[in-house]
């Protein structure tokens, strides 16, 4: 039986999902022992911790310059000590390009469930994914697991289901028959998608699979080779998705450099001279906004990036403020604040927030959102396994530096213990207030857990400047609270024109951080937080060119 | 009734023509009394006629500096005199912006419809639009009334189609439901394909309706208002499409200013101006392969080109001889080589071609080719309609220029007797020999009726030599001769790595040159001859940016 055979009825699935936009997951987001096994956790950790301090030998790939590593854990503030091959740039491209040729010979259908089927065994490795994730970006248990694990596969489900349909989107091939009166005009025509050459994939610290995925499977699917370059802190559970791909690769015969992972150093980085390299034709990037835009401008090549923005959340009137001031608290506390999609800047009418009991006052609601913070922060069942660590520790000072904009400090950042791992680097949320006329100070990405509160005129200022910082900075997420249905229309639509989607009214256990696959597109690809989307159909099209062939009918 | 309940079934009966890629035309090509009405050709020319020496007011449109206007005919070398509103760029951009506002509201269903009620109502002037045709870009009657009436009106379609499928692929609302165990989380969710502002589309001299109304059409369709910059030499038949576009509008009730036409002068352009204005969001750009890298770098703006390009023809093995000579020589004398998509380098190896009846040398190929070229021009039925005449004098010149290149001239370029316009401008085609070695001197475009027949080693280098141009010069077209399933299968093969359609062993009414609407992508958009591909999905998806919106379902 071929892997399409197998995967068919699941790849129409998922397609069938891309359209329908309702909830739709392949892959069970809960770390449940009655999904997963009861033994998969104690597995997973056991397996991660067996990996350190060792090379990952699982990829198969053959260093040219022998083995590095620098990944270090958030938890423990200690080096990993697990190293990869490394391998110089141009035998990266020489290994990519040989394999293009096989793999993009490869039909379509059967590149999509071979990518498929990788996905299946990435399945068997969730909890060892996990804790891989936990212990290079710092994030906590469940975030990691779910982030890392079917969260992300569903992503890249969706990338493949979304390459399967634009190219079965035209036929193979037809009979173009022309009437010219006395006779026809008939044509054997044919068209194939082919693919662009050789993908490069350039990975972030703190999303390393969820983030990578969907531009690693949409290149492969669409018949790209994929050089899958991570981010030096954040290597292993990419590269964990990557031995994976290569072990079908070579089960089905294939070339497995089709997919490889290049590693590197933060001393000694490899990134500029692979996307700049003529053979690569297509990029993704997730990561800061000035190398994103800068691989944007490069000629002659397709790129998607994810970058940065700033978040707003407008609130104008509530039903409820203490459920509102706990929703909005756990999104900012959530992997303290270092999500792409988490709220930054507050908007509130200085006359304050509308509510069924009255006007609530500024100084009222940011009583109750420091009091949410840190009821959820000092929850020791709570607190840590939400915040997580802090991947990087310039966040730390960042953090510091942030406290100290002008503006009033209403909560400082503070460390809080974690109850398995002493040495973890957490820091929890810091909230300022500021006035809509110290723009200069909230105009800019304050990366980590910081929170301003803004005091604005009155909404259509907060509306204003929530558009005018995706406009001219990018947003990935807006908040807004309303309860009057022309206010709501009038922040869909103004924020609309700054391409960003807008969670209106949020309350409960769904938070405005989160984007699901298969129905919330992620990035729109209109502002400046990025020009791609996962998943639209661009994201897949502009990895392949359609092109035609045609011949007149033999008689 | 609306336009929508009118031409619903139209549109849906051109969205899945996209899908079939058979022949679909919605415009008859032919100019036949029987189609168009007996007095359909002469009620043209004279309405044509009727407005020369005038301002042309059927735009409706307020000049800011009065009126302007230098197109000259190419078959009588004399000023039209007509003249258009000239219209400063600041006030073109806020009229097109207030504009956009208004139409961005109006539901896609019925933006396409109303532009395809315009195209009905262009079918009513295409035999004014194909005189107009004639007296600025010098094409013969038949390609004028072909390419600038029922072709451009069939591309036109094909982007609205394209447009309205794309639009219509995600549900406007849905409610997202995710079991979460003891409950499930319920979202209302919806999405709005969102414009991106203001459109430009930039004309050329040669096909001022077919190569722009592609472009101005996806972008009216998607909601983006639209500013037509015509090229100066060729400003009529654009300027009739656009006046029938704001009839339909105002007819709707809806501001007209939603399509202008902004017309400039040689000594005086507008383009940069407007291309670089930062409210203009998307620019469609028709023309040199200069300025169109230039546009496709300006930051901040999706930039769809169709620049120039050097098509190859290999020839390798045939059934007959003459039949292919025959149809070589029509596709290099069609409109004096002035087409895109004409055929420039012919190669050939040294050995000659494969026929049935043994070898024929190269120089036995070239004589039946001219013999082919000098029996066409100088029928007196055929030569002066296929040629029409040289748009720009410039051409004449660098046809001059292209015979001194180092090489063998086998045929000179001369004028030909036009029964009609005793002035009109006229080249036939010149050819030359030269050999693989020269290749500084066949890698470039020569604009024009110019053929280089190119001696190789054999057709694999003749094949290496025609993808080499693709990739870094660009080719919109490639005609491929050969009797064997593995040639041609290489060249298919090889040719699509350098995103270029290929042509095989076409003979008889057929040609290479052609690309018809629904069927044949033209440009790939996977070589440096353009980034755009009418009409693939990218066409229209990247003028728009799909927003989602959530909330939770209301108890």
């Amino acid at each position: 039986m071929s892997f399409f055979e197998k995967h068919e009825t699941l790849i129409k699935k998922a397609v069938n999902a891309l359209h329908e936009r309702t909830f739709y997951a392949q892959y069970p987001e809960h770390p449940s022992p009655k999904i997963y096994g009861e033994t998969a956790d104690v597995d997973g950790r056991k397996a991660f911790q067996s990996l350190v301090g060792k090379p990952y030998e699982a990829l198969n790939q053959t260093p040219t310059d022998g083995w590095i590593g620098v990944e270090e854990s958030p938890y423990m503030q200690d080096p990993l000590n697990i190293t990869y091959p490394n391998i110089n740039v141009e035998t990266l491209i020489n290994r990519s390009e040989k394999a293009f040729h096989e793999w993009r010979k490869v039909h379509y259908k059967e590149r999509a469930a071979i990518l498929v089927e990788s996905l299946e065994r990435v399945k068997q490795k969730f909890f060892e994914i996990a804790y891989a994730t936990m212990h290079t970006t710092g994030q906590g248990y469940m975030m990691a697991f779910q982030a890392s694990g079917p969260h992300a596969a569903d992503r890249a489900l969706e990338a493949i289901a979304a390459g399967f349909e634009e190219m079965s989107r035209y036929p193979e091939s037809t009979v173009w028959d022309k009437p010219m009166g006395k006779f026809n005009i008939q044509l054997d025509k044919s068209w194939r998608p082919v693919p662009k050459g050789v993908a490069l994939v350039i990975g972030c610290s703190t999303f390393p699979t969820w983030n990578s995925v969907p531009g690693l499977y949409a290149s492969l699917v669409t018949g790209n080779s994929a050089i899958m370059k991570p981010h030096p802190g954040a290597v292993l559970p990419i590269a964990m998705v990557v031995a994976e791909i290569r072990n079908v690769l070579a089960e089905s015969g294939i070339d497995p450099e089709v997919c490889q992972l290049a590693v590197d150093t933060f001393d000694k980085t490899n990134t500029k001279e692979l996307a700049t390299h003529k053979k690569v034709k297509v990029i993704d990037f997730t990561g800061n906004s000035e190398f994103g835009t800068y691989l944007e401008g490069l000629p002659g090549k397709t790129v998607f990036t994810e970058k940065t923005g700033v978040n707003s959340v407008v609130l104008d009137s509530v039903a409820n403020v203490d459920k509102v001031a706990a929703n909005l608290a756990f999104s900012v506390a959530l992997y303290s604040g270092q999500m792409c999609t988490a709220p930054q800047n507050f908007y509130i009418p200085e006359s304050g927030i509308s509510t069924p009991d009255g006007q609530v006052s500024v100084e009222e609601f940011e009583e109750k959102f420091i009091e949410q913070i840190n009821g959820l922060v000092d929850n020791p069942k709570a607190g840590p396994f939400v915040l997580g660590t802090i991947q990087n520790k310039n966040t730390v000072n960042r953090i510091a530096e942030a406290e100290k904009l002008p503006g009033k400090l209403l909560l400082k950042s503070r460390s809080i213990e974690n109850p398995m791992f002493n040495n973890a680097r957490v820091a929890t949320p810091a909230v300022l207030e500021m006035e809509s006329k110290d723009k200069e100070q909230f105009s800019k990405e304050l990366f980590g857990p910081v929170a301003l509160i803004i005091k604005t005129k009155d909404t259509k200022e907060s509306v204003a400047l929530a558009q005018e910082m995706a406009e001219a900075y990018g947003a990935l997420s807006c908040g807004a609270y309303t309860t009057n249905a022309d206010t709501k229309e009038f922040i869909a639509d103004q924020m609309s024109l700054a391409a960003t989607p807008v969670s209106f009214n949020l309350t409960g256990g769904i938070y405005l951080n989160q984007h699901a696959g298969f129905s919330d597109f992620h990035v729109t690809g209109g502002n400046p937080a990025g020009n791609a989307s996962f998943t639209n159909p661009d994201y897949v099209n502009r990895r392949f060119t359609w092109v035609g062939f045609r011949e007149p009918v033999s008689k």
